[in-house]
């Protein structure tokens, strides 16, 4: 494993992509983007942020841009930032760039990347993160990242390894706040915990997160669709402490008026990370019996605004 | 009885009041508005009716306005055309129009207003009636009727009786297409079997009737909608046709990409006819213990939006 000065590649470099390959291209780390709708700018240009915790730019000498993963090097990491709705393409963009111990971390929303990832690539290769952060794109090359910034990250299989904890170093050397996660799947059901029911009605209501709280029916609400995801978790084996509903409220309130990723989907008319979401959590519901009727409700209005 | 030469007062001259009301001064009727946002345009200017049945316009000589009831003259008939999220309201402004014999015909939407107003003025005036029309208000004075104009009128008590089909002779020599209810609260629930699902969905998601049948998803969610409403109705005494599930949809295809009220209502910032609409039937849904947890949701999600 050649951690020490590895090449990273990031796949699927739109706002958490290009924000936290900044970041490590900042530290100077070798980083290899992969990039569609921006390349031109990028290239051209290289990277601005506009970061609340100091904006910073990089010009196009500190790292490397590609539009095609032929044209990219073996990578000792990949950084996989795509959305999960264009899962269907990870076997093409990533196969270019695997060597025998190539780490894939996948900082990607909701539940069964890591599985879509071991089934291509082989289990030992995958790592989970969890990346808690405030972010969105502006004009192409352009990246605002508005609040918090933390990624959590867990081996897939089994407790944390040497591996991880040099990852962790790496992010962490890089100004990137990042944790160890004990349990990746615990981590996975925590972040659905927000995200079911933020992104979910945000997107559904087209309602920013102050919106949703704003409001005892908007507050039971949340409440009540976080009581349903406690619910699955469990019957998948994840105890959530029940504690986490009112520590996300409270923190979600700290985020002001906050559009989340599927709500600014919707608005602009691209494809919400609906099977990744809600797709998983549903499926297992339904596996153990599990009543979760206002998730359901959720999903049949997120999927009439997907048109499906 | 004053039905051949009747004073007629219009009290709530929004957009369903405005354009009725217009239509029966265009007819030669003696016509008295109460009006409130629109008094100063329409008293100068008269209104400006823009219809799909063809343009019109009446001049101030041509009807009454008024911004106090105290100023208008005892009426014959009543037209309630109020929001009923103003419901408060009818005792202050209804008194003081009243004769012995003046008849009270509310077109609002949902349950609970033939009641409200029998409470406080005598069953034996109130009538029932329901607008099927598609209508908005442009600038002050001016109306668009974009589709549809129906009403359909049942006694509060009992079967139809003479003085019912009077008035629907006065509608039907107006312009108005009026239809006899055999019983009102069938047409009552009839309307509510579109209103809750449209109205609900519309306002709750922010989208327009075609988007919400433009997918099998959402077709299904208003189908499934339209079944727990049946369920309600069922229990409240009154056995919809299962027929008019597809009857109801196949119709709203040919709206095109209708704005419902409660949806114009969420986009201007104004008050939801939440309780007419949903408040009724959720409170017989838990009087007979049927269970409707879609619309339970729904009405979750609309009283987030109202800030409840």
């Amino acid at each position: 494993m050649s951690l020490d000065h590895p090449a990273i590649a990031i796949i699927g470099s739109g706002a958490v992509g290009g924000y936290y390959g900044s970041r490590l291209a900042q530290a100077g780390h070798d980083l290899h983007f992969l990039l569609r709708s921006d390349f031109d700018a990028v290239r051209a240009n290289g990277w601005i942020i506009h970061s609340c915790d100091g904006d910073f730019s990089l010009t196009p000498d500190q790292f490397h841009a590609y539009n095609e993963p032929s044209r990219m090097p073996p990578a000792d990491l990949v950084l996989v930032t795509l959305k999960a709705t264009s899962n269907d393409q990870l076997g093409l963009l990533i196969s270019p760039l695997l060597k025998d111990d190539t780490i894939i971390l996948t900082l990607q929303n909701g539940l069964g990347n890591e599985e879509q990832l071991a089934r291509l690539f082989g289990s030992h290769r995958i790592i989970g993160g969890l990346a808690f952060v405030c972010i969105n794109r502006g004009q192409p090359g352009h990246i605002h990242h508005t609040d918090h910034g933390l990624i959590a990250i867990g081996e897939y299989q089994g407790p944390p390894t040497p591996r991880l904890r040099r990852l962790a170093d790496i992010f962490n050397s890089s100004r990137i706040r990042c944790r160890i996660l004990e349990n990746l799947r615990y981590g996975r059901w925590e972040k659905l915990l927000w995200n079911i029911p933020f992104n979910g009605l945000g997107a559904a209501m087209d309602l920013t997160t102050d919106r949703l709280l704003a409001s005892s029916a908007g507050i039971d609400l949340v409440r009540d669709i976080m009581k349903e995801v406690l619910a699955v978790a469990h019957a998948d084996g994840v105890d959530l402490d029940p504690k986490l509903i009112d520590q996300k409220i409270d923190h979600t309130r700290t985020m002001q008026a906050y559009r989340t990723s599927m709500q600014i989907d919707r608005q602009t008319g691209r494809p919400m990370e609906l099977d990744a979401i809600f797709g998983q959590p549903l499926r297992l519901a339904a596996a153990h019996n599990v009543p979760i009727p206002i998730v359901q409700l959720l999903a049949r209005q997120l999927r009439t605004l997907n048109n499906e």
